[in-house]
């Protein structure tokens, strides 16, 4: 019967600028009793990579443009903050009070550009985190360093949590992945009936970051990793295929 | 450690109108040698609901009206079938060739109102599988039927697979729920740092229908049904506290 098991990794310490995460976990694996395997997947909240990376601005460094203070004001949001989100951005998609979502550099429609200053050292003071600038990236990056000190590359995903058009609530979307198809093209398969598939495209890393949110929670329990064991393994396809083309948006 | 498992339900038989899903779960739980413990929650595919409750219709009992058939024509889609979708909607969001996004009577924005021709018996003698009419209702009977068989009350949620906004490929999404916070808001819990989270509303139902697509696949693997053990339980909110309002859809 097919299967899959989750766990948290319970000993990732406190995340800080240059630290080396694939050391980070196999530490946090050891002290679990749990050993790499080849079939494992990896699920880091994106917040310890951003962290890891030094992605980090201080808001009393960020000089507001008049299109920031504009926006601040429709926004109801902190005019750096808002300078801080356009530097990230390409466009403005929506906005109102409260809420500013943009396109990312790296094309995610999003609230804030992912910005955030929960669960963020320093934020009282200013401190703001920013998403890492290529997760596809470093997610294969921590996949060979890990392959490199135990032999075993298991598959990465780096999560974030997103909203979304019509629904409530934030669901987990997979940022960055290696080592697994991120957009799963079941088109040209049959059904049970043997019926072509017309469209089965399925987001494979976004449902993985979702899994793995069951167990992350949002507010102080600090769980940024969890393991899950059993997902087959299927050929690379790096997480931005997740992002529909501007071409192909409906919505925009 | 915090943990999931997650496991398909390997006996559960072809689903025929009139079926006593609690019978079939049971079943298939026997013969797979499992019993029901009150923190199980069950992932159902919506497809064996539907068809459970006979939500279908047959193309050839389908007169299309004048704007099913210019809907069509737009869309490339056969006018029948768009009278049909019709018929589950209150209004079209999104139209083009081979992509029609209505908003379901229900409330859910979504291509095609869920119809769907593949793994549905009859198919090509003109069947199509509608959803069911109220989803967080099936879940909560079906619930109800559990408890009074076994005495052990499974949360239970229903599944179907949404395309998005923004990005590519579906996930799996919850349209009932029954015995679970679909929705969890922990607005006024604090971070790691004591600093009071403003927006985390998470879409917890939806995140486990992700997580049992993971296992159930979309093609010619029938496995509608996933046991999912270890969630922590929380107060029952039904599915429908997922759907966003319309006053506050910033995407319409």
């Amino acid at each position: 019967m097919p299967s899959l098991s989750l766990t948290t990794l319970d000993h990732v310490p406190m995340v800080q600028s240059g630290d080396d995460l694939s050391a980070v976990l196999l530490t946090a694996l050891e002290e679990q009793g749990l050993t790499l395997q080849p079939d494992d997947t990896l699920v880091l909240a994106q917040k310890i990579v951003s962290k890891a990376e030094g992605c980090i601005r201080n808001l009393e460094d960020i000089t507001p443009s008049a299109q920031a203070v504009e926006l601040g004001q429709e926004t109801a949001k902190d005019p750096r903050l808002v300078q801080a989100i356009l530097d990230e951005s390409t466009e403005v998609v929506r906005k109102r009070k409260g809420v500013l979502v943009v396109r990312h550099k790296n094309g995610w429609v999003m609230a804030q550009a992912g910005i955030d200053q929960s669960n963020v050292e320093g934020a009282h003071k200013g401190n703001i985190l920013l998403l890492p600038k290529d997760p596809d990236g470093s997610a294969t990056k921590l996949r060979t360093a890990l392959e490199e000190r135990t032999g075993v590359a298991p598959a990465i995903v780096i999560a974030d949590s997103f909203g979304r058009p019509f629904r409530n609530g934030t669901t987990g979307i997979a940022i960055g992945a290696a080592g697994l198809e991120s957009f799963t093209d079941i088109r040209g398969e049959t059904d049970l009936f043997g019926r072509e598939l017309k469209v089965s495209t399925v987001a494979h890393a976004d449902e993985i970051a979702s899994t793995a949110s069951l167990l992350m929670g949002q507010g102080s329990e600090a769980t940024p990793v969890v393991l899950i064991r059993g997902l087959a393994r299927s050929p690379h396809l790096p997480a931005k295929a997740l992002i529909r083309p501007i071409e192909d948006d409906l919505f925009r």
